[in-house]
């Protein structure tokens, strides 16, 4: 199995709210808007965001149709951060917008790390490391 | 928010089941294997793959412990496949290795779709169209 490219999909409730939440409230770059989904191009990843409506057509034709919500942490989407104040910004940011978050960034095994969860309860997970320090340039 | 580089972590029961899924069935290759988690570097998606015990730990700091199971099509992870005849490879190889598919790959609005889904219920979909053979080269 060789993949060329691969997209990450998600379902969530309202593409308009997920559009606020991701655009207007974290400043996450250059959304391609449909009329029920969103899709972001990140580093080493592409995120789409589907309303559900949508999303179940193809886990329907996946034969796993979707019936009751997704719980929160079915999936971890993990970022490199470049510095600890961006990790306490972005936080900050999730908060205001519609997010939830568990409290401050802390520190495990020597990295930074805070979490918040969208409104439709994708949970993101910030890390700060001096490696993902260098990478950041 | 700008991350430098990001990671999706999906739960599973058991890394070595995954680890044969995977490596032995899919021929993804170039696993990196620790105890309880695999990862996985795909074009444009870095995968880890962590038993529970260990991913709990991070949605548990997330403020979202998970308590029961994840329901197949939380997330779809979409793959641009370069021909035709490598996705019905694929929905073979991923049936003969204890996943499960709906059914044969079919024809939907221009584009060659199949679908499997992992031992977990991690459900991926396979594309072929005009535009992933071009990307394929």
């Amino acid at each position: 199995m060789r993949p060329v490219t691969i997209v990450l999909a998600l379902p969530v409730a309202d593409a308009e709210r997920s559009l606020r939440f991701y655009r207007d409230g974290l400043h996450l770059a250059n959304p391609e808007i449909d009329e029920r989904m969103l899709a972001f191009e990140l580093p080493n990843l592409s995120l789409f965001l589907i309303e559900r409506s949508e999303y179940t057509k193809y886990t329907e034709r996946a034969g796993v149709p979707l019936v009751g919500a997704v719980p929160p942490g079915a999936c971890i989407i993990s970022c490199a951060i470049g510095s600890q104040e961006e990790v306490d910004d972005i936080l900050k940011r999730a908060q205001a917008a519609g997010g939830s978050i568990p409290g401050p960034a802390e520190d495990h095994d020597g990295s930074y790390m805070g979490y918040f969860s969208d409104p439709d309860g994708h949970v993101w997970e910030l890390v700060f490391n001096a490696r993902t320090q260098a990478a950041a340039g």
